[in-house]
């Protein structure tokens, strides 16, 4: 039986009694599932819900708006050929849809009536969204110097936003002291806790696996903040692995900014720095949930850190855009990434390289005004 | 043998040659195609691709970035089961992606290398974006009055963006003037003229056709400004019927604000009016190009126009948002759109209705604030 677990501990609890953490406040996963064949896969659902089977179990509704199936594309990027996974092409305009859908559905199926999440970017976004579509409530969390811009899109949807004084993790925690209390009626759906949330991730892997003609690639570059795509990708392929659908594990490299990169640094062997502010704001999470699963997931596979320059995340994303694909910086860090292990050959010519792009450039206009010189939108 | 066709006098011209319009400045259509059956589907060209047999003749490396199979979601609206076409789900947020793909593509294939835009919305990211991403160079024509904001995304594509002098038509004006101008060194590849477009734009008829199972739906309700989506679907779903593939036309509404709606007025038997502003930007076109042919396209399916007042435009974006569907008012105008036909009975309860979607809420993020009433963003 699936359960909830504590990797560290090895500890389990039942999945069917809602929990987002272990009895000593840490973030847990799933044990381990089978994964499935192809011929598991169900062709008419739509989008990602076609990976269904590979869930921990099937929500009879699934909160589905077209998530999942984004485009694989082929582009040469500094001389290099690799494939452009745009995850960004989803309904709210990131890859947290992925978790958001998976999270909210089997919730939902759960008895979850009314979510918490705190996030003013696209975790926030998804989760106010999907909440939206399913008839769920949501409450979103956010610093409350927070720009009204930033939470427009979860208004719309019709989310509660509730500004917390004081800074980002002032904000985390009050959203803990929430989660925690019955009474707050409201049940924490952290994008960054739930690991419901990286079951929906993990449809990337079975995605990249049916793109490809059912094989793995040789290495994904992916865009690293709390690391919830390494993780999904390293359950995903794990799962693959152990349903016998591939050979080997791919190569899963996490890109993170140099003013920002504490698992990068780690995999890298450097001593940790404090935080700077960068351009790649997705990615700059000082203090993510699960570094030692994070860590594991890029040694297991045989791939590693990258840490880049703002210079070099602002060059990425306007030669990105200069071919038409127009991403938040954030994860045109992943093309610079590319390169840099491209040129060191810790990826080789000929190899099958994926690079996730995860978050649509329209919500980074402001960065591209300032990056084009043409001043404040 | 595919032409060039001015659908009013039936005069017709080489495809061969590039040519945007008549010998007498008159906009040209193409002469009839004869359609596609399923079995000339390709089933793994991505996107719309698939259809690319139906195309007057086929680009050899088409310019393809993962637009088109949009999602279809079923809703209850108002009371009145309808299906969602999400063309907003595209590359760059809006259904311009099929035509600008398409056009570009087939223009690319005729030797053109540099083209020339008049658009600060939706047109012209597309046509900004489908240009960087097939190596062609693009100029983008826009009122100087016009927000460094709105052509942030063609700017990021490396389009050059040449602010023009006075009016909205003092920028068509130019643009046909440079498009006239051999000299210009741009071959005016408008939205809004080139024909070419709407053999993008008709394959989302093709699109519905598979989605609903090889059928037509009884009827398609269409946000309409200058009406590239409603002869889109005259021209796909007329070649279908003449490939005998569909029974017959669905009929064609036209969604239009009530602040600027010729064409659903001369549909309605209603007398011009001087146009106002309306918050549904995207389809403010008060003089469209082809005004006769889209007329025409939406009596010969038994369909016919809608007029929506502001309060109806913003209630209905609201009441998308609001089930996580995040577009721009411009296209949540046909819901509301929709909620009237079926109020009328022009649309009735068990007929399979298709509202198209055309744009992302993403760059309508000021919008949305202002009917939240959290102020200028």
């Amino acid at each position: 039986m699936t359960a909830y677990l504590d990797p560290r501990s090895g500890q389990t609890w039942p999945l069917e009694a809602p929990r987002w953490r272990g009895g000593d406040g840490q973030p847990l996963l799933l044990t381990d599932l089978p994964g499935i064949t192809r011929g598991e896969i169900e062709p008419t659902a739509p989008g990602l819900w076609r990976y269904a089977a590979a869930l921990p179990f099937l929500p009879r509704q699934p909160i589905a708006m077209g998530e999942g199936r984004t485009p694989l594309l082929p582009r040469r990027l500094d001389g290099f050929e690799a494939l452009l996974k745009c995850e960004w092409l989803m309904p709210t305009g990131s890859f947290k849809d992925r978790g958001a859908a998976v999270m909210l559905s089997l919730l939902r199926e759960q008895g979850i009536t009314a979510v918490l999440e705190d996030s003013s970017g696209n975790g926030g976004a998804a989760i106010a969204t999907y909440a939206a579509a399913g008839g769920m409530r949501a409450r979103i969390l956010v610093p409350e110097s927070t720009s009204p811009a930033k939470t427009v899109q979860s208004r719309a949807a019709g989310a509660e936003i509730q500004l917390t004084p004081g800074s980002r993790q002032d904000c985390a925690d009050e959203a803990l002291r929430q989660g925690n209390d019955p009474a707050s009626g409201f049940f924490y759906a952290s994008h960054n806790w739930h690991p419901f949330f990286l079951q929906g991730t993990k449809t990337l892997a079975y995605e990249l696996w049916e793109d490809l003609g059912f094989e793995a690639p040789d290495a994904v570059v992916i865009p690293c903040g709390a690391g919830s795509n390494v993780l999904g990708c390293d359950i995903g392929f794990g799962e693959l692995l152990r349903a016998g659908q591939i050979a080997r594990l791919p190569r899963l490299y996490a890109a993170q900014p140099a003013h920002c990169g504490p698992i990068a640094r780690e995999a890298l062997g450097l001593p940790p720095l404090p935080p700077r502010p960068t351009m790649a704001e997705g990615t700059a999470i000082a203090q993510p949930i699960r570094p030692a699963e994070v860590l594991g997931a890029l040694r297991r596979s045989g791939g590693g850190g990258v840490l880049l320059e703002e210079a070099e995340i602002a060059a990425a994303s306007l030669s990105l855009a200069r071919q038409g694909i127009y991403v938040e910086p954030t994860c045109a860090q992943a093309v610079a990434a590319l390169g840099k292990l491209a040129a060191a050959g810790s990826i080789r010519p000929g190899e099958r390289v994926v690079v996730i792009l995860t978050g649509t450039g329209l919500k980074a206009t402001p960065r591209y005004a300032e990056m084009l010189g043409i001043g404040p939108v």
